[in-house]
């Protein structure tokens, strides 16, 4: 197979897209499709300024690359959250290659906020990952809230928004679908988040980190028994394999098509509160990061 | 394994309902399935003379045994449409069947209505199954609606439906995901049409067949590649053993949360016309059957 751009051999066979490129194409076609994602979706501009979600992983750190690499004002936030060895690992692999690239990197430690993720484990008798999640996302916003950031990125790409969805629409949960997408608008406290990676699946993910010598995490958590909808994932992949280009085309319909109905029958529901202790945005009285502290604090 | 209601040796095993039956028992399942799809969506009731679409297949020949068990008003409908040998086989599986339970049944050939399937496949330049099946769906609705039946019921089982409402999901269709459903309720020259076995996989329908010694049609039509959706249905399959009882929650959510959302934006779609040659409901001036015959007259 020889390179769709420049007809030299080609390294990296795309079927989704029925082409493959040369190391030095691929290259090309991965910025412009994270800059179409941005640019159709109207994510942000250059005049924004950008908050990173960074766990050390390759899809956060292949995308700090990319947006420094297409000159946006891009600041990282990497969690410590504080699980040994794991998070001393994560935290070091994000400081060592924010250092080696001179990008401006902020670091926030949940021990630091009263909410150590062990003791949050031993605490609190639910899963952990979904506690862990809900504790990364406040802070992540918060910290972009307080800091001046209008902006917040996180890496997840197009097989993580595909997965969400199918898993969304397998129960057709109305609230979640009309909130599913690449953007979601700022909103009272809330700044608004973006997806830039929505248009590379994982697999171009890991191509764009080799083929840049990014050295990631490739640990998984030591308390989280596997990623997030691996099953789904399985399954999906097994649809696109029969079918390129049909994950992409299940997603980009949901966002033409699908999102709007929900979005419409969903258009009075009443307006999230202020929490009762941090003043940010909630459904309920008391936030639930809140009341997991109230949790530990007891 | 037990039987959950006489406790004697199950026969049949249903992960998806957590259970397992013996034979007498099973029967009595099965036919609370069809009673309880009929109430739970209004379906129709005793008062109605329905007409059901028989093909001569499992669950067209399974569902008249099931409608007629429970005392029903039930016509039968085959329609021959006129292919060398597998027509023959099927008019005269569904005429033995019928003859043998004293069930009312017409027969209508395409052939008669200028239609003729085969040659319909010469001159035709489509796919034949949906040429077909659009035929097929036109009669079934006119011979009702001109014979005095005012519901069109189908033998379309949980499985048909799922997967029709994945291929649905997957292109986030708003007019078919308006319109899917075990009831299309009547408008103008559409008689209410109604899928009884909604409830009910193939697997279970194929059983009911099997102990109740119904001999139907095994053979595929010769004109097509294989069942329709067939990798959506290993797919569906995949899912359900990896979470028993999921097919069913995706399709009863889908009308309790998807569909209400479609239908509400569909809700200013504009009403169909008459077709300028048979008065039935098109979307276009002249309708598709009317098309079909056409250019077979052309």
């Amino acid at each position: 197979m020889k390179c769709r751009r420049c007809s030299e051999l080609a390294q990296v066979r795309l079927p989704s897209h029925h082409t493959g490129f040369c190391a030095s194409c691929f290259e090309t076609y991965f910025l412009r499709q994270v800059e179409r994602g941005i640019h159709e979706h109207k994510q942000f501009s250059k005049e924004d300024r950008l908050l990173l979600a960074v766990s050390g992983g390759k899809d956060s750190l292949g995308l700090l690359l990319a947006l420094s690499k297409l000159e946006y004002d891009v600041t990282a936030l990497h969690i410590d959250l504080g699980i040994p060895v794991s998070s001393q690992s994560a935290r070091s692999t994000v400081e060592a290659y924010c250092a080696a690239h001179s990008i401006k990197l902020h670091v926030l430690e949940t021990t630091e906020k009263g909410l150590p993720i062990p003791e949050v484990k031993k605490r609190v008798n639910r899963p952990i990952c979904s506690v862990c999640g809900k504790i990364k996302r406040h802070w992540f916003n918060r910290f972009a809230y307080e800091n001046g950031y209008n902006v917040l990125a996180t890496g997840h790409n197009l097989d993580d928004e595909v997965a969400r969805l199918f898993a969304n629409t397998l129960r057709w949960d109305q609230a979640y679908l009309a909130g599913q997408g690449p953007v979601s608008p700022a909103e009272g406290r809330f700044v608004r988040k973006v997806k830039p990676l929505c248009r590379l699946t994982e697999y171009e993910t890991a191509v764009w980190c080799f083929l840049n010598g990014i050295e990631h995490v490739l640990a998984a958590c030591p308390y989280s028994a596997g990623a997030s909808f691996t099953g789904h994932k399985k399954l999906l992949a097994d649809l696109e394999e029969r079918s390129p280009g049909m994950k992409m085309q299940f997603y980009e319909h949901f966002l033409q098509r699908g999102k709007p109905a929900f979005q419409a029958i969903r258009a009075e529901a009443p307006p999230l509160n202020e929490c009762a202790r941090c003043g940010y945005p909630s459904s309920m009285e008391v936030c639930g990061v809140c009341r997991i502290k109230e949790q530990l604090e007891a």
